[in-house]
């Protein structure tokens, strides 16, 4: 039987590396010759992971196709996320939880995206849908992979379905939801080897809004005091970044991971914004951002609700 | 709550129809304010399944946003086969054994595609997992589909599944398979009032293999003699497309479907290649193909090999 590749996006996060590895033992139970490999650098958080249930990384490939032509994908679908050669590729399983786009095949094959929070919560019920009891290091990579996506059920992306997985996945794994969470993600948010422009710049993302020209960077950290430390550098690094961009606003998002909480340091003419969009007064070029971990579902939409406003009035 | 939509393609057939009324009785049973509509006109296969449970044809509609943003595909996902507005829809879930193709979201869905005979093998599942109970008329539907898209579990698109997923149904629903499934077969088969020129023009695609032009037409019958009766007639259809359009082959497969066997009428200069193709003899035009049920799978990869080796020699 020829062997079958299961991989995740690039840049790989907890989830694409996780679910790999639990899908292929998976499917070896099922009888498949199935391999999980991966299509970059595993980062500090996934190393941690794999570390404490002493589990090897998968082989690193740049391309599938000189030693399979059939692969199963997790934790993504667009094209442009997935192995370069995927065009030459035949896909027979996607196991996912993002939107569909950039994603055709010529046969029919078996899908599985559901809206939640990550794979590994739909791994979880596709090992009980196939009646396949989830070893105890499966168990500590899957609710890994859980705890990454949803920053320890704080992201407004978690479901409850998340968290019920994750609860059970941790009574197999032998671990403490809490304290195992905060040591796995406190290893992925290590901000202090970084300069200030590496850390306004490693997650940037600028948008128009209302008109006006806006960027928003984000960094997790579990010390958002180890950031702030070097407001000074940072402030002159955001300053130089207005000023070649042409600027409105820049906001640099510094998300406590365990807090749930943000910080945020705004600079730029439309520096009010920021305060109206978030209810909170600006001092110091920093405002608070009670309960904010999401760019996507909690700093875009408000800020972008907030520029509209100014527009009008 | 907002009404969800729940449809099949378009050219409706029996999964089609059947699927989108059990998936909306599961989603009501499970909360959803959701309603089966239709895309076309109900064949008589289908009006014979309906007709027998006492159930009503979903509503017949031409767009859908009209009435709702949120919408739920069965039985197929690429646009062209959808409702004329889906791109203004919002794609809440899609039940498919498909391929994937011409299909793109703007947010995370669910979607389950399994690679087996019929949608409402993978419908029947999930009424499983939601530990829904089937009734009656439900099940008679969903055991309807499935007769139907396997020509009662002859066409080699059938999986063990599909088959175990009928008897179930049918156990449920109170039917006889054979005897159901030949009567419902038979009200979708009929043929009688049909002339030459629509019985090979009404199912026919044209081919280009190893350098040959071919036509392959298919009608499927409960009575293939009813069909050759009209022999004379349909050799003069035959010949005349042969003439207009300059094929070297023209192959009318009358698919019995009650015996999952095939007669095929040859004609065109090229008539040879299809009696070595299915290792045949061409008697009066005609042969007979055993087994051979599917266009798609049995009659078009053979014949493609036996043009690509007429063309080598």
């Amino acid at each position: 039987m020829e062997k079958v590749l299961i991989f995740g996006h690039k840049n790989p996060d907890t989830d694409s590396i996780c679910s790999a590895i639990a899908y292929a033992a998976l499917k070896r139970e099922l009888g498949m010759n199935a391999e999980a490999v991966r299509l970059g650098e595993v980062n500090g958080e996934t190393q941690y992971a794999l570390d404490y249930f002493r589990m090897d990384a998968p082989r690193l490939v740049k391309r599938v196709t000189d030693e399979t032509k059939t692969v199963i994908l997790v934790d993504h679908n667009e094209r442009q996320q997935s192995v370069d050669d995927i065009a030459e590729a035949k896909i027979l399983e996607v196991i996912d939880h993002h939107r569909i786009a950039n994603f055709e095949t010529a046969d029919p094959l078996y899908y599985r995206a559901e809206p939640v929070g990550c794979t590994a919560t739909i791994l979880k019920k596709l090992f009980k849908e196939h009646n396949i009891p989830i070893k105890k290091e499966i168990a500590g990579l899957l609710v890994s992979a859980i705890i990454s996506d949803s920053l320890l059920f704080k992201s407004p992306t978690c479901t409850e379905e998340d968290v019920q997985a994750a609860r059970e996945l941790a009574e197999i794994a032998g671990i403490d939801l809490e304290s195992y969470g905060m040591a796995m993600l406190k290893a992925g948010a290590n901000v202090g080897g970084k300069s200030a422009e590496e850390l306004i710049s490693l997650d940037a993302k600028e948008f128009h809004m209302g008109g006006y020209h806006v960027e928003i960077a984000q960094v997790n950290t579990v010390d958002p005091n180890e950031v702030l430390a070097k407001k000074a550098e940072l402030e002159k690094a955001i300053e130089s970044v207005i000023k070649r961009k042409g600027l409105d606003l820049f906001l640099f998002v510094i998300t406590d991971i365990l807090n749930s909480d943000s910080i945020g340091i705004a600079l730029g003419k439309e520096q009010k914004a920021a305060g109206e969009a978030f209810a909170a007064e600006v001092e110091n070029n920093t405002l608070f951002m009670k309960g904010v971990v999401s760019r996507k579902k909690q700093v875009v939409p408000v800020l972008t609700n907030a520029f509209e406003k100014r527009k009008k009035s």
